[in-house]
This record gives C-alpha cells, structure tokens and sequence, in this order.
C-alpha cells in the first residue's frame, strides 16, 4: 500500500498557523511523525494561502526537505503554484492533482511530462462531480487517455474515484467501490488513491467509518491512500487487510507491526 | 446483515463446564446477552461430547428458547443428534451444516425438507478442503443443485466458503473473498455465510484480523456470518460497513447504534 500521509495541510488550523509563523520545527516534527509511521509520501499543501500559496508552497518543500528523505506529494489545484514548487523540489515528486477540467489539465500536464512526476487524477470534468460508477470510469478513461498520449506511463498515474459523504448520498461509497475494481479491471498498470475524510462527513465516530471504508476499498483493489499515518486504529486496519489480501508475504509485515507495538 | 450467535458452543470451555453442570442460568445469560448484542439466530452445539450430544444438544434447545425467542441455529455434523434436536425445538430453524459428502448429505437433506429448515452449506467434499476460488464455486455450485432440486428454496441456502487460517496460506481469505463474490453473482437469491476465527489463527491480535476480514468480505457481498455479536469492535465495524455499503437507510442503523452507545 502505497501511503501519501495528509496531515502537512493549511486546511487543518494548527498546520495553518505553523505556516502563518513560519514554525519550521513544527512542520518538521510533523513531517517526521509521519515518516516514523509509515508514510510513503509527504503531501504539502499551503492552499488557504491565495495570493502567497506559491510561496508557502516553496516553504514547505523547504523545510519537509530538511526533515525526511521521503518524496513529497505537491498539493495544490494551481499548475502556477506546482510549477514554481518544481523548481525547488528535490528527487522524485507526485503531484496531487489533475482532474478532466480543461484548463487545469492543461496548465498541469506540460508539468507532469516535464519534470516526470506521479500524478493524482480525479474522477471530476467541467461537468461536476461524478456520482455513479459508469460516471467516474468514463472520466478516468477519459484522464488515462489523455496522459497516455502525452507518454506519461500507467504506473505513474493514480485515479482518485473521489468519494462523497455516504450522509448525504448512501450510496456514495458503493459507487466509489465500483469504480475502483473497474478501473482496476480496465486499465491494468494504472493505480487507485483515495482520501478518507469526505466519506464519513455529517456522521458520528467518523474515523470508524474512515477506517473501514479504507478497508472495503482495498478489499476492491485500492492499492494507494492519502490518509493521516499517525492514526494508530487505521494503521492497524490498513496492515490487517493488507495481511488478508496476500499483500503480505508470509504476513511479515503484520507480525513485525505486531512486535513494534502498532496493532494494539 | 444476518448474525448467527456463536458463543453457546460447547468446543468453549466455559460452555462445556455449563453444559456438563446443566447450568441452565449461564446459558440463558449467554443467550439473552447475544440476543441484546443483535444476534439473529443462537447457534447452540453441543458437538464435544461424544455420545451424549442429542441429549445435550435437546437441553440446550430447551434451556435457550426459554430465555428468547429468537430462532436457533442447530449445529452438529451428525444427521441422528439434529433430528433428535428438531423434534423438540419451535419456530424457524437453520441447521449448521451440510457438506458435499454423501453421506451427510443423504443424512441431513431429508431434514431440511421436512421442517423446511435454512441450511448452512459448507464448501467441503469427500475430497477434502477446497482452497481455490474455483474449487470453493463448484462444490457451492454441486450442493446449489443438489438442494434446488429437492425443493429447498435459494433463500434458505447459506453458502459457506470455508475460511482457513491465512498465517498457513496467505492466498486463504482472498480465496473466500473471490468465492463470495462469485457466488452471489452465479446464484442470486442464494446466501453467503462465514465464520471468522479461522482466519486469524496461528497470528497475534486476532480479533483485529477478524474484523478486518468481515469488513473485506461485506465489501464482497457476504450477508451472513457467525460471529460473536458481544465483541463490540467487531459489531461497530459491522455496523460500520453496513452502512458503507448502502445496506443502511439514512444511515438510521448507524445513528441508532452510535446514541447506544455502541460505536465508541
């Protein structure tokens, strides 16, 4: 399972004040809770900042940089604020993200080609959001086309299903879940992501159903999440289904997350 | 989804000291607490004790129907020690289990047809152990027909896949998990139906395997399971994934079992 860890995000207030303040040891610490617990990637987003995102942004890359030697994951729907991050990015990168819009997949593409980095892809086009199964498999065929003929390979694309509060439409998730065993089924190489905050909006106990949604997803293909590391349960969750789906050979990395103290 | 109560089970060592002193007060008090936890059937056995399991499993019968009134999942191999218990039980009833072995089979049939009892269905025949998806599809696909055909309704078939311990075969869940799906879409109507603790066997922290498991084989379409229904994580993840799946309108079970205080 490939883990790109959320929390260096300006929407959450204590991170957005940490940027405001320049707290650079706050930033690192963060950055190194989430390495120390597994993450894969970093995601930096200084997206609150209109106007000085660029600039936080390069702040952030900055400061990740010094802290961890894991590759970040460049957050942000501006191809500007991406494109200057770039410049000062050091090793392999992810950006996070593209979607069918025409602008963005325009202004973002030449990047991605560019500077040969991993890209998020959302089920999302000039038409809205995209509620169904059949809906969000169009889009992303539509996305995998589009990078593909740019040459950017299946194994650098991840297609994000988006998935939508089950309190509001339950029945959200179910077509996520859809989406992803199709996507998997129909373009093989190419990877699944998905954030896990959205799904459980509007409803009690929501890291419950975060964390087994998480499940479910992986029970249907999803080989990559953007997901807090740091939250012991969802880990525990993620390492155990991981051990059931024979994603764990002779289910060592179960028994060594078992011996580290993280299953409990 | 279908809770099939699996405590009252005399391989428990508590439950073979209750069942040898005829303390009938503990046995009402492990039915009334699964029947409060949400179990939909009490599966009663009194398999362990070799001789005598007609008599205890009668007194069982007896002894629980007298603290609920939910139905009762009769569980026993042995065609003689069911249809002593059938005689004396009252209401629905669902007999645990036939296999594809002949001569269960040739025992137990005639059983479920003439109380039109429901019938778990293991995937297990004279060959042994079936361990692939595809081995697990026929057996299910032979003993399917084999019922049909003497007029038992798709309905009152539960399917079970057979889950064996993943810390010997890491392929194991993912195998159940393939069948379950393949199951419901080959056979509509019919039931899927699945212990949980062979899975974890030989593995530390088990329960978390456990649950993680019931959650992945949800995700699959399972619709029953014997399960423990007093183990509050594993219900909260049940409740959860319900409620995920668009099994739950209006998220009305989520939001009743969170004000119970069943969630956290």
């Amino acid at each position: 399972m490939l883990i790109v860890a959320e929390r260096i995000n300006s929407s959450r207030k204590a991170i957005n004040e940490a940027i405001k303040a320049k707290d650079a040891d706050f930033i690192r610490a963060e950055a190194k809770a989430q390495a120390e617990a597994g993450a894969d990637y970093i995601d930096v987003n200084a997206g609150s900042f209109v106007g000085q995102e660029a600039e936080y942004l390069c702040w952030l890359v900055a400061v990740v940089q010094g802290a961890t030697e894991l590759p970040l994951c460049l957050d942000s729907p501006d191809p500007a604020a991406i494109a200057t991050a770039l410049e000062v990015v050091k090793g392999p990168v992810m950006l996070n993200s593209i979607t069918l819009e025409k602008q963005r997949m325009a202004g973002m593409l030449p990047l991605v080609k560019k500077y040969r980095t991993k890209i998020v892809a959302l089920c999302q086009s000039e038409e809205g959001m995209a509620n169904t199964v059949n809906e969000k498999v169009n889009i992303a065929q539509q996305m995998v086309e589009a990078l593909t003929k740019e040459g950017v390979a299946l194994d650098d694309i991840y297609i994000d299903p988006l998935i939508y509060p089950i309190a509001t439409d339950t029945q959200s998730a179910v077509a996520a879940l859809g989406a992803i065993s199709e996507i998997r089924q129909l373009f093989p190489g190419v990877h699944t992501i998905c954030g896990l905050t959205n799904v459980s909006f509007g409803l009690p106990v929501r890291k419950l159903i975060n964390r087994t949604f998480l499940v479910a997803a992986m029970a249907h293909g999803l080989d990559s999440a953007i997901i807090d590391p740091t939250d012991r349960e969802l880990m525990a969750n993620l390492v155990a289904a991981e051990t059931i789906l024979d994603r764990d050979k002779f289910c060592v990395g179960y028994i060594t997350a078992y011996r580290e103290g993280k299953l409990s």
